[in-house]
C-alpha cells in the first residue's frame, strides 16, 4: 500500500509545460478542450497495444506514428478532413515520453491535426495508447459510408493487401530491434530481404489514404471502409451494411512486389494472407461502372457488387463462397 | 506465430449486433461517428487501468460506471452538458463484455449520454478502458475554466476530500470481492466499518458534480477544476493557470463522517489524505465574496484567492506554504 509521490511540479505537469513551450497547442491544459465547429464532423477512436498491435520494445516514435496512422485511416474511410486529436497513453516506467510526443506531433503536422487533449497514466507492464480523432466534412464533400454499396457497382481496393500481415508475421519472429536491422527474416536472397523489410515497414507504419477518401467524397462513390481486419471480413461488413453481395476476382487482387516469394519463405499462402491478413489500411470502396480514381491513387478494380447477400471469390475459373476470414478482436 | 481466428461473424460484430438490437445507438457501426452540433462543445478523455485506478478483479459493471463517472467529472468541471461517448476497451480473455456494456449504457442514460463509437481489443493481461466524452455548452452557460480565479474571490469545494483516498487504501488491502463484503477493513467497530464501506464506495463510484458545474456556468464563477490528483496539487494548478495565490483554512476542509476515526484505523493523517489523497472528483472553484451555491450542492468555503503566487494552508493558527502534494501520473 503506497501513497502518492511528491514533487514540486508533477511529471505530468512538466511534460505538459514542455509540450506547450515547444508546440502550438492552444487547446491543451484545461479539464476538456473547448471547441466550436460550424460544419459536420466525424469522431473515431482506435487503440494500439504492445504485443497485440505492435511488437514489444518498438521505438516510441514508431508507436506514435502507427497510432496516428490507423486512426487517420478511419477518417480517410469517411472522406473527412482530420482536425483534432485526443490521446490516452499508459506506459511503464522509463518510457521515452518526449520521443513519443516529438514523433506524434511531427506526424500530425502535415495532416493539419492538432493535439487538443489527453490523459497520461502509468501502466504496470505494457504500453497502451488510444487516440480519438475528430475530422470535419470537407466543403463540397459527402460522408463516405459503409452502407452505400449497390448492386451493379464495381468493387475497388486502394492498394495492396496481405503485405502488412506478412510484416506482422516477420515482427512476431523476432524483437523489433533485430528486425529493424533485417535479421531474423529467415532467407538468404537480398530481393526477399528487401521485400521483408518493406512488409515490416508497411505493417509498422501504415499510410492512411486521406486524399483518396476525400476524392471519393467528392465523387459518386457508393460504399467505403478501410480494410483493418482482413479484406474478406471487411467486405462482408460492407455487404452486410449495404444489404448486397459481392464477387471478388482472386486473380485481380493487388499484391506487393515479390509477395508470393516472401509468402513462400514464410510458408504461407499468398491469397490467404491477402484475403484474411488484416491491418492493410487501404480503402475498400465501390464506384459506378465507368468511373475510376485517378492513376496517382494506384487503385485496383477487384470485383463487383451483386444483388443478394452472397460474398464470393473467383479463382482459377471457379467461383466459391468467400467466408468472412480475418482478425477477430474478441476472438470469440 | 499465430494467424487470425475464423468464425462466421466475429465476436466484435456479434457484440455490436447485440448492442444495436437492445439500445438506441444510431451513431455506431461505421468507421467513425458522423455528428453535427450547432453550439460549442468540450472534449475530454480519461483512462481506467486495472491495478492503477481500480483494484484487480473489480466487477465489470463497476469498472464501466467508474470510467463514465471520472470522465463526466471533467465535463462537470467545464460546466458542460454530456452528449456523446467513445469507448476504447482492451480486456483479457473471458471478460464479461455484456455485463460491462449493460452497466455503461444504464449509467449513460440518466445523463443523456449516447455511446457513439468505440474500439474493442484483446489485452494480454489487464483491463484498460479509455472513454472520450463530448459535451455541449448549455444555452445561457459559459465555460468554466481553470484560469478564471482572481484575487479577492473565495475558494470553494463541492464535497468532502480524502475519503476516496481512504477507500483506495482499503481497496489495496484486499481483493475487491473481500472488500465488498466488508472484510479486511482491519477494525471491529460497526461505525468504522460503515465509514470504510462508504469510503470504498466513494472511491469505486465517484459522483460527478454535473448540476453544480452547470450552476457555476450560469453564475459569475471564477476558476474551476475537478479534484482528481489531490486538493493541494489541483489547487496549485488552478493558481498557476490563473496567475494567483491561495490560502486554505485547514480547519474548514469538509471531511466525511467518522473520517478521522477511519484514518486512525488506517494509521494515516486525515489532513494529509484530505490535501494529497486524490480521486475526490469534487469541484474546486472560486466565487466572488457574498455569492454561495445553493445548499443542495453541499459546498464548503475553504479559503481565499490571493494576489501573488503563494499557495498556503492555515492550521492551528499558523499559516505555512502548502506544497503541491498529490498524485503524479508519471511519478517522475
Amino acid at each position: 500500500v503506497s501513497l502518492p509521490r511528491r514533487s514540486r511540479l508533477s511529471g505530468e505537469d512538466r511534460l505538459l509545460a514542455w509540450l506547450r513551450s515547444r508546440y502550438a497547442l492552444p487547446h491543451l491544459g484545461d479539464d476538456a478542450a473547448m471547441l466550436a465547429l460550424d460544419r459536420p464532423f466525424a469522431v473515431t477512436t482506435d487503440s494500439q497495444i504492445e504485443g497485440v498491435h505492435f511488437p514489444p520494445g518498438l521505438d516510441p516514435g514508431r508507436i506514435a506514428r502507427r497510432l496516428l496512422a490507423i486512426n487517420l485511416s478511419d477518417l480517410a474511410a469517411m472522406g473527412a478532413e482530420p482536425r483534432f486529436a485526443f490521446l490516452a497513453l499508459a506506459v511503464p516506467e522509463g518510457f521515452a515520453h518526449r520521443r513519443f510526443f516529438r514523433a506524434l506531433l511531427a506526424a500530425c503536422r502535415p495532416h493539419g491535426v492538432e493535439l487538443a487533449g489527453g490523459d497520461l497514466a502509468r501502466s504496470p507492464r505494457l504500453t497502451y495508447a488510444v487516440l480519438t480523432l475528430l475530422g470535419t466534412l470537407p466543403s463540397r464533400g459527402r460522408w463516405l459510408r459503409r452502407d452505400g454499396a449497390r448492386p451493379g457497382q464495381r468493387l475497388w481496393l486502394g492498394g495492396t493487401v496481405g503485405e502488412s500481415a506478412a510484416g506482422q508475421l516477420l515482427a512476431a519472429m523476432g524483437t523489433a530491434g533485430k528486425l529493424e536491422s533485417s535479421e531474423g527474416v529467415g532467407t538468404e536472397s537480398p530481393a526477399i530481404r528487401r521485400a521483408a523489410r518493406h512488409a515490416l515497414d508497411r505493417h509498422l507504419e501504415p499510410r492512411p489514404q486521406l486524399d483518396l477518401g476525400r476524392w471519393l467524397g467528392r465523387r459518386k462513390a457508393g460504399g467505403a471502409l478501410d480494410v483493418s481486419d482482413g479484406l474478406a471480413r471487411d467486405l462482408h461488413r460492407l455487404c452486410r451494411a449495404s444489404g448486397c453481395g459481392a464477387t471478388v476476382d482472386g486473380a485481380a487482387l493487388p499484391l506487393a512486389p515479390r509477395f508470393a516469394e516472401l509468402c513462400r519463405a514464410l510458408d504461407r499462402d499468398p491469397l490467404e494472407l491477402a484475403l484474411a491478413g488484416g491491418e492493410d489500411y487501404v480503402l475498400l470502396f465501390t464506384l459506378p461502372p465507368g468511373l475510376a480514381p485517378p492513376q496517382e491513387f494506384c487503385c485496383t478494380e477487384i470485383g463487383s457488387i451483386d444483388a443478394g447477400t452472397k460474398v464470393r471469390c473467383t479463382r482459377a475459373g471457379r467461383t466459391r463462397a468467400l467466408p468472412p476470414l480475418g482478425w477477430d478482436h474478441l476472438g470469440m
